[in-house]
């Protein structure tokens, strides 16, 4: 499956931060919530930012009906997806040296569009609960009319890599010595306190103030 | 300029979030730090994330020579660059509703490989102090033989657009009575404490010190 690599998820810069193994490739997924879609009309590059969601082994994309990824949209087209977590800023001796600490993943696949009824409903409580655990047995679920209208998309995970960078910074060696701050500067992400909307009288549910556990790792 | 949109760059999903202004745009990419480049090799697409800096109305991308991306470069390759900086998680009481308050910037262009020297040099600059304002001053700055070595490229801003989400959920109107929470739940960047590396002395530098100030709405 993802031991296979092809020209398009081949991790040719840095080989050492490529991983490939299916867990490592799912945990990153899992921790991220958004991620940039590419793909090709009329020859030219096409990049979007989607929300997502895995399950198993496929993502399932969740757009709007009539956007321009679906007016593009073929049986088959090719797509590249990208899920990069920053976790920090690597300031190094050198400027040149200086780098990031992340966690990406890149899929190649080809776009089905998901049209079983069954397969729909499960695929956006799959992407709702994705990004807000819990919520879909609190908030009203969708009509099977308005599921009609939705766009979804399932692409496989059959050609996907994983590229990490974790650690200190990797300076030349003779510039080890220099007085200059050097290391790591964490990044993460931060939940901030809940705003109701107008006229809502519910409390704030306990699955939204636990957010910032499923967050604190998805930058 | 920007205010000229093209097929490639237009607004074509919520019109009312798009914005094409040159001042909205550029404070979107200044605000940022990763983008999402997407090109085409052979037919297929490609998405690489990358770092990349403003300056006035060009954006820099900084990469490794010999990456996939270069070797496909041609003079006048097409891309497309999104840089997405998400606010927040946003709670409908209909599940379909849901969404995210963000900034975006798309931006289709042809890439320039920077080979003048003094412009090489001004643009890593530009990519660092971007990164980590005062760094360049602080760190090693490049010998001509290393700037040699890295590659730049530069795309003009002559066809990008913003798009922004903010404020509450929108709901159905039947939905307003739901006995739901629903609201918007902001979501940041934070730093954390610097981790040096073995052996610095150096105290941590001011301008590392303030580096939420940089980041802070950069997610």
């Amino acid at each position: 499956m993802t031991e296979q690599t092809t020209p398009v998820t081949e991790v040719d810069q840095h080989p050492e931060r490529g991983a490939y193994d299916f867990d490592t490739i799912a945990a990153i997924l899992d921790a991220g919530f958004l991620c940039h879609v590419g793909f090709v009309s009329d020859g030219l590059p096409y990049v979007i930012p989607m929300l997502y969601a895995r399950s198993e082994h496929s993502l399932y994309l969740h757009g709007s009906r009539g956007s321009r990824m679906l007016r593009s949209l073929k049986a088959g087209m090719p797509l590249s997806i990208a899920v990069t977590l920053v976790d920090g800023l690597v300031l190094a001796r050198s400027v040149l040296h200086h780098s990031m600490n992340y966690r990406s993943v890149v899929v190649s696949g080809t776009a089905r569009e998901v049209t079983d009824p069954a397969e729909k409903a499960a695929a956006l409580e799959c992407v709702v609960e994705h990004l807000v655990p819990q919520r879909w047995g609190d908030a009203r679920v969708p009509a099977p009319a308005e599921t009609a209208k939705t766009l979804i998309l399932a692409v496989g995970l059959d050609h996907a890599s994983a590229k990490v960078r974790t650690g200190p910074p990797l300076d030349d060696e003779k510039d080890y010595g220099r007085d200059v701050w050097a290391g790591v500067v964490p990044l993460t992400l931060s939940v901030g306190d809940p705003d109701p909307d107008a006229g809502v009288e519910a409390p704030v549910p306990d699955y939204v103030k636990k957010l910032d556990r499923r967050y604190g790792s998805a930058l």
